[in-house]
């Protein structure tokens, strides 16, 4: 079908020996009670993504002559890095297109790896269109994220990994975007060990794989929304579609709360940091999406490069649904003192204000009264429930 | 001086082998520019800390008969868990005293490990007290957390990894706070490889250690205050101050800020989450504290069990800092459309916005203008400066 051999992804671990980190396998964890999940950390990866592996495999192949006129490729994300520290540490040089919207911050960190950034102005289409045009006039070589064997060779030395470490595994859990990682993996653990499951896991906001396994053809969607920014992929690739159809088991989806909940699990149990994307295998086998009651389940994590401005918000979140954190909306008396009132039971019973909003013009109060707008760390929803209790018991019910 | 021989730390290190994770060392990072910072993840372990090694192989050399009645400890932290997770695990019964104010978070998740809990009205040395007198009474053990030679000679075995998996290493950066901890490393690394230097840190908030060393006398502090809870100790023990009187190159003290930056850092670049007292060492390598330029170093990060809501005010902190998060105050006319305007102006300029706040009413406004406070998402302190330009520009200049 395509070029992929197993002897391929065995040199591909050959040459990655000493460029990879080779983090162990962590676990089992109590991330779920039905089976035995097991983390693949490649967050802890250099470049804090897989990604490196099949990009460096990639260029370590080039001939001379190639390696002369370097690489090009178009990237916001993690394979943007990947590549720029492999042409790096192979001596060539790089050039990355990039939406001119694209985040500074990932602009600078791939210019701090040694890659020279063409920022285009328009989507990430665009930006893909001007890499090829580039790569035509100069004769770069075109690094694509993952329809070509010799960058699924090297995401396939993961799957090697896994078997070689923890020859008990029964189910291998992987990300899947446009599908370079899981057609390494599937096709590297099938060809050693037919017995291990393979499962991929998509976003439900971005989930062209599946539907193109669904529909026995490659799907192309027209928008992709989903926290899970690093698989947010229009469209498999014709390689990586024919690998996950012979290879995959099953393709299943998870939806942002899910994602959220998993990227919070992983911070709170795991001490691990997981972007979307990395968290998207955890939180399908935490919420059973999975046949694998019962079983060793190995999770990839494959990638922590969230923003910290979303970590931020996923973990506010989170801390909601826990009952953690907790906003009140009080209608109370306009009159002297009773901010202290309420401020006092609140602190009786052992809620920390965070922040305190107090409206005397609006619409839905009575005339003498006022709105007030609280917002506390609590301990959980038992907590939240004896505080409102309590506001309660004290004349000021919560309105909401 | 005490019963610590290196031959104890070896037998501890037989008991552990199959009981502790093992993750590997990290790196080398980019954490400093002046030294090589690697990291010994002991956030990773079991319980998301190292003091399980030293509660299980104290706990482990029990006669039958101290199996048979039990132990007792008193932590509201990482101890009470460890000994929670050791008791159960070697089939005996653990009671844990905690302050009855101590965060129901972490009495839960001593429970889910298998110890009993007494809750003791007061605060920390009020449950030690009650923790002394239940094991004068039932004739249970009493695993101290630092101040023991078995408790110590486990917390050792992180010197033993660390000088088999690297020996190349120059220097091991500790955090302190009974200094248990340090003691073993100190001990073990010393004991096999004098010419590879040891060093402590402290938050300046709790410098017990650092200054009983400076005073050639055990110090007791009165009161201390930092975010690192884990190492938050008033006094070191008699065995721990001679152990790192003999054996510990030098003990330095980092800022609150500085650990809050280091926890943001290990985040951002590392992914890895570590508590207040994990993150020390690494500020202390990353903010110049130690005599180690150019140096190979491991820093030990010690345990990663952060409460969310304080994780998130680190991060929050962190992003005021560097400019990823902006808060602005304007006065502007009380008219209508000035507020579409502002954020008109805003939006242009690439500026997220969080929150927005308009006050009429207030003392320090003219009384036909009003307070605007918004709360902006931003790349970075020029881009702020850029907003501010512009909101400057249209004239609205912030004023604060």
């Amino acid at each position: 079908m395509c070029e992929l051999t197993i002897g391929e992804i065995y040199r591909a671990q050959m040459v990655l020996r000493d460029v990879a980190r080779h983090p162990k396998i962590i676990g089992p964890t109590n991330l779920s009670d039905r089976c035995r999940i097991y983390l693949k950390p490649e967050n802890l990866q250099h470049t804090g993504a897989f990604k490196l592996r099949g990009a460096y495999y990639k260029i370590s192949q080039l001939t001379d002559e190639e390696k002369a006129k370097g690489v090009i490729a178009c990237s916001a994300g993690n394979h943007a890095q990947g590549v720029a520290l492999s042409a790096t540490r192979n001596g060539i040089k790089s050039l990355i297109c990039l939406p001119a919207g694209a985040p500074i911050s990932k602009i600078e960190a791939t210019k701090r790896l040694g890659a020279e950034v063409c920022l285009v102005p328009g989507v990430y289409d665009d930006a893909y269109a001007k890499a090829l045009e580039l790569k035509e006039q100069m004769g770069y070589t075109f690094v694509h994220p993952f329809n070509d064997p010799k960058v699924i060779a090297g995401q396939g030395t993961i799957g090697l990994e896994i078997i070689e470490e923890m020859p008990e595994v029964e189910a291998i859990v992987v990300p899947v975007g446009g599908g370079g990682l899981i057609a390494g993996v599937a096709f590297a653990v099938k060809s050693l060990r037919p017995d291990i499951k393979v499962y991929g896991v998509q976003a439900a906001g971005a989930p062209s794989m599946a539907q193109s396994l669904k529909e026995q053809k490659r799907v192309h969607l027209n928008s992709v929304s989903t926290i899970a920014d690093g698989i947010a992929v229009k469209e498999p690739g014709d390689l990586t579609y024919e690998l996950c159809k012979e290879y995959v088991d099953e393709i299943v989806t998870v939806s942002e709360d899910e994602i959220a909940a998993a990227i919070l699990a992983l911070i709170e149990q795991q001490k691990l940091v997981a972007e979307g994307a990395g968290a998207t295998a955890v939180a399908a086998a935490m919420f059973n999406h999975l046949p694998v009651d019962g079983k060793k389940v190995v999770c990839l994590v494959s990638g922590g490069n969230i923003d910290v401005n979303i970590l931020n918000r996923v973990i506010n979140r989170g801390l909601l649904k826990k009952g953690r954190l907790c906003q009140l909306e009080l209608e109370v008396p306009d009159k002297p003192g009773t901010l202290s009132q309420v401020l006092k039971v609140v602190a009786e019973y052992g809620g920390n204000i965070l922040s305190v909003n107090h409206e005397r013009v609006s619409a839905a109060t009575q005339i003498n009264s006022c709105t007030l707008h609280l917002e506390l760390e609590t301990l959980n929803h038992d907590h939240i429930d004896r505080i409102r209790q309590a506001l309660s018991d004290a004349g000021f019910p919560p309105v909401r």
